[in-house]
C-alpha cells in the first residue's frame, strides 16, 4: 500500500532556533537549487552547540523518512575552523553537516556506503562566508543530493574513510561478556532516560530470565521490566522498557525517571542480561 | 478566480511542541506515503493534554484549508488506553486523531458524512508501538486520506455512530427561549475572550434592539456591542464583538478582557438578545 | 548547475507567533488559491509589533530566495487603520504587507519596479475583517501573485509612488564627504551589532587605510577591523567585520559587542573611511 518517494525530501535538524530567520535563508537556498523539495523540520531548538543531543534526535528520526531523504544537519560551534563538511550515504539516506560526532549514530548503521568531504566548489554558493556554512555549503549540498540529478554523491569531493571520522565516546553500547556498557544518551521532556542500547541488540529483553542496568557512578540499578507504560509500578519505582524510539530506556510511571533517580544524559551504565 | 486544490494537503495540529523531532517523525512517515502532500502546521504549541484547546484552534481554522484536507489532530492523554482512534468526514474534510472531545466542534458540522474506526492494520505502519499514535496510526491514515487514492475512509474501519463519539460539554451553545447558554471557549493572547456561539448562530447581533451576556457564577453583564475594536470605549468597558474565528466575543478596547472581568476559561455564560 | 525554480514560492515573516494558528489559517488560504506553492517560513518570532526589527530581517534574507518568490510579511500594528496595503516588485521579487516601513530596506532595492495599493477584491477573500488582514488580503495576494498567472501584479490595484511609501528613518546610510551617516539596525542573538551600511556601500572595507565607527551619543570609537572572528583580539576589544548578512557588523571576539559597549538598537553611528 505504500507508495515509494517520488519527490526529493530534505530534512532540517539544527540549533539555529527559529527566530533570527537562519532557517527560512537555508530553504530559500534549496528551494533555488530544487524546487520541488520537500522540505521537513526535524528540529531547530538542539541546545546550542550540543552536537550529542542532535545526535540522538537524528538517530531517533531518520528511519522514518523515505529513501533518499538528505538530512541537512548543522550543529556546528567548531564553523570557521579545520573541521571537515561531510556528506554520508548510509542505508537508503543521504547525511550532510560538519564532521563533529553528529553522525555518530549513522556510523554505526550496518549498511554505511560511503562518505565524501564537500570539496567541489561547484556544489557550493558562489561566495562562501566564514560563519553560515549552513546556507553556503550544507544547504546546496542537501539540495543536489536530494534532486537524485545524476551520481551527485560522488561528485561532492574526495572519499574519506568513515573510520576517520569523529564518534561521540558516549554513542558506544559495546558486550563485555554478558553485559553491554553503554550510556545514557537522552531525556525526553517525560523525564524519561534513554539508554545508547538499541532494541535490536536485546531481543531478548523481556523473555531473558534477568535483566539489569547499573548506574556504577550512582551506586544504583534497576532491575523491573514492563512492556508499557501502563504496567508500570504505581509506587515510582523506576523500570526498562523499550522506547518508541527504538532504544532500551528506564521510566517512572506517571513520574519522572531523571528527578527521580538524580541522573543526567551522558552517564555511563552497565545493562546485564541472563538468557532465558 | 480560485483554483481548485490538486494537491494533497495534510494540516497537523499538536500539543507535542517542536523539540523533540515528534513532528519531524511524523511528516517523514507522511512524505512515504503521499510523497506530493502539502504539509501545514497549524499548531504544536497545545498545552499538554489541552484538549479543549485544541479543539477550539481546529474549529477557528478548518474552513480556511482546501476541500479534502486531512486533518492530523493528536492531543492524546489516553494513548495506549482503550479510546478509539477515529476518522470523521465532516463538510468537505477529513479529520484524524482520537475520540477523547478533540473533535467535539466537528461533529456539529451541518455536513457530518461519516466517522470510522481506524482498525485496518493496512492503513498503519507495520509495527505499531504503545505510546506514539500519531506516528504510527494517525499520520499513516492522515496520509491515505489526502492522497485522494479509491476510498480511503470507508476502508480505514467499521462505521461509528457519531452520535456515540465523545464531546466536550463546554462546547455546545442551544437557545432556551430568547436565550442562548454557552461557555468561554478560548481565551487569545490579547485576552479577548472568545464564546462558543458561532456568529451564524445570532445573525441579528447589531441589529437587535439589546444584546447581554450574563457570567452567572461571577454575576456580571456586558451589554456593549461593537463592530470594531476601534469603536470601543476608551474607559476599560467590555463589549462584544465578532471575532474573526466566526465566535462571538467580547474584548476590552487597548486592554485585556480576561484580566480586567477576571474571567478564566470554561465558565458558563447566557446570552440574551431581543430583536430589533 | 543551479536550476531555475519552476515552483511558486511564498515565503512568511510575521509577528503572530506559532501558537495560535493563525500561521496555518494563512497556508490554508494560500493552499487553497496556489496548490503547488512551496510555502517557507523565515521567522514568526518577530517581537510584537516591531517593524524595525522584521524590516531587517528581510533583507538579510530575501536575496537567497528564487525569482519570482513572493514575500507575505505581516507585522502590523495599524489593522484596521487607514495605513494601506500594498505590493512591491523590486529586483526578481514580491512583497506584501502593510505600508508601515517593514519594506524600508526593499525600497532602496536598485531595481524597484513598482508599487501598487491592494484594492481589487477580486484578489481579497470573499469576506474580508477588521482585524486579520493576513487571512483576508495579504495571504492571497501573495498566493497569486507567487502563482505566476497572467499580469497578477498590475490588476491587484492601483500603482502608488514609492517615494510617498513609509520608510524607517533608521534605515538610510548616507554619505556625507567621506563619512557614512547610520544607524545600528539589528542585535543578532550573539550580541553583534549590526549596522544599516551594505557591504556593497564599502568595497574598500578591508583595503582602505583606516576605517572608524564613532557613537556620538555615546562617545565611544571603534577602529579595528577583522576579515574573521577567529582574528579578532582576545582581549575583549571590539571590531569591525563584514556580516553573512550583506551588512557591516561590530563583534567582540567569543563576547557579546552589545553588552561590551552598551548599545541598543536604533542608535546613530558615523563611519569614516580613509582610501588606502
Amino acid at each position: 500500500m505504500k507508495a515509494s518517494s517520488s519527490r526529493p525530501v530534505v530534512a532540517l535538524l539544527t540549533d539555529f532556533g527559529l527566530g533570527d530567520g537562519y532557517i527560512g535563508i537555508m530553504k530559500g537556498v534549496i528551494a533555488g537549487i530544487t524546487p520541488d523539495a520537500q522540505m521537513i523540520d526535524i528540529t531547530h531548538e538542539i541546545a546550542p552547540q550540543h552536537i550529542g543531543e542532535a545526535a540522538w534526535i537524528l538517530a531517533s528520526t531518520y528511519r522514518y523518512f523515505p529513501a533518499m531523504t538528505a538530512f541537512l544537519c548543522v550543529v556546528d560551534p567548531g564553523v570557521g575552523s579545520d573541521r571537515s563538511a561531510i556528506a554520508l550515504h548510509a542505508g537508503d539516506w543521504f547525511f550532510v553537516g560538519p564532521d563533529n560526532g553528529l553522525f555518530s549514530y549513522i556510523l554505526n548503521e550496518p549498511a554505511l556506503h560511503g562518505a565524501v568531504e564537500l570539496a567541489n566548489p561547484a556544489y557550493r554558493l558562489s561566495q562562501v562566508s566564514s560563519t553560515f556554512h549552513g546556507r553556503d555549503i550544507f544547504a546546496p549540498a542537501a539540495a543536489y543530493l536530494a534532486s537524485g540529478a545524476g551520481d551527485v554523491f560522488s561528485k561532492l569531493g574526495p572519499s574519506l574513510d568513515p573510520a576517520n571520522l569523529v564518534r561521540l565516546s558516549t554513542v558506544t553500547a559495546t558486550w563485555h561478556g554478558s553485559a553491554i556498557e553503554a550510556h545514557i544518551v537522552h531525556i525526553d521532556r517525560f523525564g524519561n532516560l534513554i539508554t545508547g542500547i538499541p532494541l535490536s541488540m536485546v531481543p531478548d529483553l523481556f523473555t531473558a530470565e534477568q535483566a539489569c542496568i547499573t548506574f556504577p557512578e550512582q551506586g544504583m540499578r534497576v532491575e523491573q521490566r514492563r512492556r508499557f507504560f501502563a504496567e508500570g509500578a504505581e509506587n515510582g519505582q523506576a523500570f526498562i522498557y523499550g522506547d518508541s524510539s527504538g532504544y532500551v530506556g528506564i521510566a517512572v510511571r506517571n513520574g519522572n525517571a531523571a528527578k527521580t533517580l538524580g541522573v543526567a544524559c551522558g552517564v555511563p551504565i552497565t545493562f546485564d542480561i541472563s538468557p532465558g
